[in-house]
């Protein structure tokens, strides 16, 4: 009997194994004899600090990636700038096809979030990559590299700024284009490779790129590796990303600190101020109170309503893996939450707490405002229903420090200062493009891979429709638990490994 | 005309400064040749960092204390521990007065509240005292120390942790002993000199040192020297202050950070719960809506009323310094509002803010919560009606960090840490001994004096009359714009000035 059962075993492991395409094998192989090497190639890119203001560490970050190019015999290499050099430039390399009709250019980006290096755990720094046998949540503990003759295991995780987003994204991209040349393959494609060095400082000179390199940059579509895979661990294909402008908001208080006691509420207290604003924003059901918010919203196709009804529920497992119990719209799933506008406290601080914190009453208060936009909203729009809205309360809305004229004719003041943003966007599941996008993908696994109309990260991916006209199909690879924006960033190998097949695939569907 | 009128102006100074008696005017010449030693004395104290928790820097403190008395001809110089000997000790010394058959002892603290430096204004340090040519608020520089030949404006002020809050009275009451002995004068009352080194700590070892030394400690009076004169700058006497208690309260969302993108709007955001908990403690008028925040309250005797009612009102005055023209409580005056239990948020804190802000949903959000409070407040009492008031709004209350358990069974988790505290005290102001003390203050100034009949700060004056059952009032000398508790804590010299006499005044009372 157990014999049997063996038997059925081994026979279902072999159906498995079936189901994923020779060429996904190959690149396997391939990959594991390379590990050790591929490891060592991508930690030393980690341990290059790459925010996007700090220029000569960018500029590093770009020579690293041009080198990473050149040894795999990529060609046409050179940094795109926009118009100011200080900006960091998109690292940009080329494979022309002899025949090819089509281009498919890659995108990833090399910068990083900004970073606290005082927020890491113990032991981990931002831009020291460091190796845990798993994840830091589930007590995982810092071990050493391995040395060539160790198995690598593909629960490791690298805990590092970009170790999932995005340098990860730059890593598979340029390794699935070594393994497939290395086996001998021959796409049918164009390939263009372009990683962006502005991301998560907002892309605010994409778009100068994007123009001055237009000829360059032509394409039949661009797909954009940046984001985590669904938290079920199966291949995410994302056909649009939501939009993203920012608020920061700061009420005003008396002009020096004072004593809480000697003028404890009789003085306004900005905390206090800014903590009845907050709350005036989102009802007890996390419904966004700001008029009009949910206005300009497009609704979903029939096709992209089917494949979000087809998108496997992880929210009880997230929320088992997260540590709460109710969502903040209570009743909503994650998938039509990531649907919808919305606006998020990413931070919020007046005055100092714990140890720090003394008898007083703070002059300012301040949060960090989110705006995450859907198809048909417009980012400036959002931003000024906003300000509509805190000036319903009652706010005097500026843009500088009050005077002390504003001061003595306003009881509450509100700075509001706006950040530049992008708008939504959505490619359609039907192109004919994205029908061998998808098919590609699915080759490299025998789960269903999941079809999401919009991811609920941002990237600026209507500057690419709006500049070259392009078409733009998302493809992430990190782990859903990757701390993606925050401390202890990190990947695990197994989807560093994946998204390499992944990018394999796609350089040779039909 | 004009010849007249400066005649005019020339008499009534005359009769102005014979309304200050002879005695004060014989002080303030003894203290305006020793100016330069005296400030050269006050900086080098300053200089000394003065955190309660700092062992070593309060040993020299307490050293410079000792040494300070000593040359002054004081005797019996001790430290007085409480039970732990890392505890700040209290600094003792006295001057016992053959057939003296009252005794008072001088009271000040030698510790200062938390610093953050990167607060204070560019040039200045908490522990590297800074003088400048007047307040910064009002663009004063930064100038050198004079040197002995030149004149010190009384309006320049030293910058530094301490200078007015509470070093300004250990400076003032040793000073103003050796100008009454200097001038050859014979007090008819024992002196005691206390001067406590954990008072912005909290006090948490008052009681044990009182304790332990009550026999020393036996007195007539206790006249406690902290906080600032009236905002009009008049002199004050405070017959009580509030009682004060802490609560740090942390709610919780998700147990890493999650990207606000990719989960904003699904995952709880614990700094729109902290918004909304903390919002629902005040309603939009003020008022503290936690049930039976105001029960309890001892009503102001006849006496008391009539001295709030003489207050001058600092308010307008206040406002226009401040920088703003509308109270927490429309309508209620200072004087009215600091005679009321309150809680006040002294600071908030849920991830970063400005440059760095990242796009994540937080994992927690914390408030500091002070609780002033009035005669008949009990803090324990206080501190579990604010606990009942979170249960109120749906959290689960607990003292320490959530566990995957209590997680997994509660939709919201609020931690509260309790701190020590203490009640607020009143001494009568019908009291033979506090009427002579009016007097004796009176002598000193041509204004009326103001009489509170209780200081919206705290100070731990339960413990005296708890352990000693002694009788306290207060006598502040600090300028009431001294950023007492925050940055650029600063004393206008003088105050320091004005202090001597006042204490060199109550030294001689009948």
């Amino acid at each position: 009997m157990q014999k049997m059962f063996c038997w059925i075993l081994l026979l279902l492991s072999v159906v498995q194994t079936n189901a994923q395409s020779d060429f996904t094998n190959q690149i396997r192989t391939y990959r594991e004899k390379q590990s050790h090497v591929l490891l060592q190639e991508y930690v030393s890119f980690l341990a290059i600090p790459n925010l996007a203001a700090d220029t000569i560490n960018m500029q590093k970050n770009a020579a690293y990636i041009q080198n990473m190019m050149a040894k795999r015999g990529i060609q046409n290499i050179q940094l795109l700038f926009p118009t100011s050099p200080k900006i960091p430039p998109a690292v940009y390399g080329e494979v022309l096809v002899p025949n090819a009709t089509k281009t498919i250019i890659f995108y990833a980006h090399y910068d990083g979030q900004p970073v606290d290096s005082t927020k890491w755990s113990k032991g981990l720094h931002p831009f020291k990559p460091t190796l845990l046998n798993g994840s830091l949540e589930k007590n995982a503990t810092i071990i050493n590299w391995p040395n060539e003759f160790e198995q690598i295991n593909p629960e490791w995780r690298i805990y590092g700024r970009g170790a999932s987003d995005d340098k990860a994204g730059v890593m598979a991209i340029l390794t699935a284009y070594q393994a497939l040349i290395a086996n001998g393959h021959h796409p049918a494609f164009n390939f263009k490779f372009f990683f962006e060095g502005e991301e998560e400082a907002g892309s605010d000179h994409l778009h100068e790129i994007l123009e001055k390199y237009a000829p360059l940059l032509q394409s039949d579509l661009w797909v954009i590796c940046d984001g985590p895979v669904h938290q079920t661990g199966k291949k995410i294909l994302v056909f649009g990303a939501r939009g993203d402008a920012h608020v920061e908001l700061t009420v005003y208080g008396s002009k020096r600190p004072l004593h809480s006691g000697h003028y404890g509420n009789w003085a306004p207290n900005p905390a206090l101020l800014l903590a009845k604003l907050l709350s005036s924003m989102k009802s007890d059901e996390g419904k966004v109170l700001v008029k009009g918010f949910y206005d300009d919203v497009k609704p979903l196709t029939e096709r992209e309503k089917k494949a979000v009804a087809a998108i496997p529920s992880p929210d009880q497992q997230m929320k088992t893996e997260l540590g709460f119990i109710s969502e903040e719209m209570p009743g909503k799933s994650l998938a039509e939450s990531i649907l919808l506008p919305t606006l998020n406290i990413n931070g919020m601080q007046s005055a100092n707490v714990g140890k720090l914190s003394s008898n007083i009453i703070p002059t300012i208060a301040i949060a960090s405002l989110d705006l995450r936009l859907v198809p048909g909203n417009d980012y400036k729009k959002q931003q000024e229903k906003l300000i509509q809205h805190v000036k319903s309360q009652g706010y005097y809305v500026i843009t500088k420090e009050p005077t002390d004229q504003e001061r003595a004719e306003h009881p509450k003041i509100a700075k509001m200062v706006l950040s530049d943003g992008y708008n939504a966007q959505r490619t359609s599941m039907e192109l004919p493009i994205a029908q061998n996008l998808i098919q590609a993908i699915q080759s490299t696994t025998n789960d269903q891979i999941v079809l999401m109309p919009s991811m609920g990260g941002s990237l600026p991916l209507y500057v690419f429709e709006k500049y070259l006209k392009a078409t733009t199909i998302t493809v992430p690879i990190a782990n859903h638990d990757n701390n993606q924006h925050a401390e202890n960033e990190n990947i695990r190998l197994q989807n560093l490994w994946n998204g390499i097949e992944t990018f394999a695939a796609i350089m040779m569907m039909k």
